[in-house]
Formats: structure tokens, sequence, C-alpha cells
């Protein structure tokens, strides 16, 4: 990357996650100049380090980018970032997401800087609930004239179900099943197997199906122990196992509780949204699926344009 | 306690667990002298140190009762612990278990020493299931005359539903709430709140009444988090909410998988029997409780005595 190329960049779009930075440079027409990443999520800094961390992080760039804008999505804007942004209430177009920008100093005045506010809403369950970073991800992939009602599918750590009339976020539903999946192989009597192990397409299959049985998913998590136990399952295979009775669970629930009337759209890793896409087939429901990363991108770079700031130096 | 006193020892009942040890030692006829009990579970010794460690925890007790004998239940019969004990397969009678004591030497000649055997079995999900333990708590709190079915639960770490039928172990189902509830509180992100904080009644029953809404479990473990987020519960009450949360859904999910047809029995430690016996009551289930370390003492001289150990010095 030469100073040259790096002139060109109109807007620096960060999606400052708990475990993960991630930036993008991009120039003024939305095309990608350069990318950066580290395992800097808000929870690996102090209160009051923010400021020093994304000058550090950003390094690469800001000397060649005076005044270009940096937009930040994520929970860089929870109560443990930068500043605590209100959330939107749902309903909430995804359109006036740009009118709750919040603008911020992290870089003094030689950029400025800006935090995309998260949303809240209610659940399938009639819960509060609440996104920081995944509103970017939806407006990034949604079709601009989308019309009726969508269910999309987020997984992650904290996995959302959402369910969208237009370009309106009607309520949302959190799952924690990556989250509990790293506590439930780590830290429960699964470990001495399931700590380690690659996916297994056919151990993955088998989880998915064993959760349809009665008993329900407490009992079922530990059948992983004694069928590795009892010579009936490879230890190597149990966290593939593990990985389809939690995502089994979870896609059994909230089909049922939400009932798609059309593809469900999945948006993330393509390494999950796979597992997703067969556990919704196993319930008879289709689905389309769109890279996550690649949303974020693009979901930055429209709401900065509707909010006017991306600039050319 | 004086030499005379432990003098009168015939048995010495041992239950070691995956993160206990607890002795008892009895008269001949039945009646408790003394008890230890140490955090020295099996996860706690090394491979080829059970005989170092059962002798230090004894010393107390073993000069003055040589050739007493020491009746051992738990994950000490497991592959982890001091001989792997082969199962009893189910349907298994109570009274068959006496058969498959195994004989062990962890005390050399001084104290002739016996492992009971554990029970494996079919799931309501016709998934293996296995017990080392409890089948003496069972043992312990049964009705010498029982007939007809029977339901009981025993919870714990691994919580266990058995179906009994007069003295016969039918089938039954572990559940790994009480594991997963420490992994999830301790690990994942509720652990800001829920790590700590004490019972709260009304918490716990919030969390029996949220798992009863759609959504999921999955999806209601969130509501922990967003709920004390969003200022609609004090954050030191999230940890009966999630008790609650995973309570509720495990005895939701047997409930339905068994349809107890009379009384369910509860076996075990009475802050947790407490709280199952409100969960099942949610359900139109009745239940009567047992106090579990009760259970254990009188399981264990029971089956000394059918397996004609117990002597006086």
């Amino acid at each position: 990357m030469t100073a040259a190329d790096l002139k060109a960049g109109a807007l620096i779009a960060v999606d400052w996650g708990t475990s993960n930075f991630r930036a993008t440079l991009l120039a003024a027409d939305g095309a990608v100049i350069d990318r950066l990443q580290a395992p800097k999520g808000i929870l690996h800094v102090e209160r009051d380090g923010f400021p020093a961390v994304l000058t550090e992080l950003l390094s690469p760039w800001l000397p060649h980018l005076p005044g270009v804008p940096v937009l930040m999505a994520g929970m860089i804007g929870s109560a443990d970032g930068l500043v605590e942004v209100p959330y939107l209430a749902c309903p909430a177009s995804l359109d006036d997401i740009a009118d709750g920008l919040v603008r911020v100093t992290p870089l003094g005045e030689a950029n400025p800087a800006y935090i995309v506010p998260g949303l809240r809403g209610q659940s399938v369950a009639d819960s509060p609930d609440v996104m920081r970073g995944e509103e970017i991800q939806i407006l990034g992939a949604l079709d601009p004239d989308a019309r009726g009602e969508q269910i999309l599918c987020l997984p992650g750590t904290h996995a959302k179900w959402v369910r969208l009339n237009g370009r309106t976020v009607q309520s949302f539903s959190t799952c924690m099943t990556g989250d509990a999946y790293s506590a439930l192989r780590q830290h429960t009597i699964l470990r001495r197997f399931a700590a380690g192990g690659e996916h297994d397409a056919k151990a993955f299959r088998r989880g998915l199906e064993r959760v349809r049985r009665p008993g329900g998913l407490m009992h079922h998590l530990f059948s992983a122990r004694t069928e590795v136990l009892l010579g009936d399952m490879l230890p190597e295979t149990a966290s593939a196992y593990l990985s389809g009775l939690l995502i089994g669970d979870e896609v059994r629930a909230m089909v049922e509780a939400i009932q798609p009337q059309s593809d469900v759209t999945l948006i993330g890793d393509p390494r999950l949204t796979v597992l997703y896409a067969e556990a919704l087939e196993r319930h008879g429901q289709s689905s389309r699926s769109i890279d996550g990363d690649q949303a974020v991108t693009h979901g930055l770079y429209q709401l900065a344009t509707r909010a006017g700031l991306p600039q050319s130096n």
C-alpha cells in the first residue's frame, strides 16, 4: 500500500466489538482501499484507553488522511466503550440510524469521529432486547427497495433473529448460543474432549437430530459425555456434536416462535452461516447467506453517505 | 470423639465424588458415630494418589479400627478413580448392586475396601446414560417394600431423573443443569453480575415463568443481561434468575417427557430440592423431598448389611 493509494481514502469505517477491532479504508465511491484488524475488542481496552488505542491501531493510515472521518459501530458505543450512545427504539427504520450518529473526539481535531447508535426492542418472548453493530450488517445486506416482511438471522457469540418490514426493524431476539458454546465446551465436564476438535459434519448433523428428541437441552448436552464414554462417538467429534445440539435447539425454538413465511436471510461468517443453513433446512426452512464482513463495510459506507461524511483530500 | 466411641465403628461408608469426599463412621446397628469431609473429589487427586489420600483422609479413624471395612460409592469407581468398576445395566434391581461390589486394596491388608458399581441405561431421549453414586441415594431413600412406578429426581451438578418400578431402576436421564449453571454464570457475558449474588426467591420465580414463553433457552438466558442493562432487574438477583431459567427449562422438558403419574420424589441437598419442588409445582406436579446426605449413608449401610460387611471389633 503506497502513500498515494492511502490518500484516496475518504472514509474510515470501524467495527469495534467486544472481542475484535476491524477497520476498512474506503474511497469516495465506496471501493475498499485497505483493511486493518486487531484482537483489540473493547473488553481488552482500559476505560480511558480508547483514544490512545484508536490512534495506535489507525497509525498506518492517519498521517496520510487528515480530516477524513471515522465512523464506528458496535460495542464501542456501549457503557463499556468510549461513549454510551443511546439506543434507537424499535420499530426503527434503518434510514433513521444516520440521524442518531454521535460525534466524538478520540482523535482530537485531526479527524472527526462518529459512533452509530444501537437498537432496542422487544423479543419473541416479549423480553427487552438490544443490539450494537448488527444493525449495520442488516443495513449493508438489505436490498435498497426491500418490501414486506423478512426474517434475518445473524449468527455469532450473541446471535440475532430479526423481523423486518420493508426497511423497518420491527423486533428482534438474541440467542447467546455462541457464548454458551464456548463456556460449556471449556468449563463443564465436557471440557476433556469437547474443548478441542475440528468441525465434523456428521457429528454436527447428529447433534441437530438428537435435540429434536424429548428431554430438553440440558439432557441432550450430557449425551456428548455418555456417547464418548461408552464408545459410541469419537472424542474429537464431540465439539461438533455440541455445536449441533446448541444450534439445533436455537433454530428449532426460533423457527417455532417466528414462523418465517419466506427464506431466512443469514448474515455472518460463512463458516457459521453454512451451519445455520443446514439447521434451518432440517426444519423445512430455506435460507440464503450473505457475508457478514462485506455487509458491515457496505452498511457503514451507506450510512456515511447518507450522513454526508465521506470527503476526498 | 473419644477413642472408645470410635472403636464401636463397624463400617466406614464413603461417598467419593467428582468434587468432594465424604465419609461416615457407622456402628453395627447403623447409628452414625462420626463424619469426615474434605474438598478432595477425584478431580483433585493424582491418578496414583488415591491410596495415600484415602489413608490421610481417614487417619483420624483408621488406627482405632483395624479390619473395619470401607465401602465406597461415586466417581471413585470411574475410569478417573481408583479402579474402573463395570456398570450394572438397566433395568437393574437395587438389590443386585451388592453382587457387583469390587474388592480393592488402597489400605493394604489393614482394612478391606469395596467399590459400588454404577448404573448404565437408556434415557427419555433413548440416549445412553450413566450414574455413579446416585444409585446409593435411591437405595437409601426408597421404601423397602416399594411397588409400582415411581419417578425420582436427584438435583445437582448432573441431575438424574429416574423411573423406578418397585425396586428396579428402569431408565434414567441426566441433565447437566448445575454444571451448565456454573459455567454460564462465570464464563459468559452474564459473569459481570451473575457470578455473585445471593438466592432471591422472586427472581428465581421470574426465571421459572420466563422460560415458559416462546424463544428457547438460549434466548431466555440473554434476557438476564438485557433486564439488568435496561434497569428492569437488580444485578445481584441475576444469578437467582438464571437458576430459575435453567431449572425451569429442565423441569418443563422432563415433566413433558416422563409425565409422572404421582408425586415426584426429590432426593438431595435441601437448598436445591426446595427449588425443584417449586419448579415442579409450576407444572402442576406435586413432590416430596428427602435429604441426600442421609440417603447416601442409609443406602451404603443397607448395601453393606446385605453384603455381610459390618463387623464389630
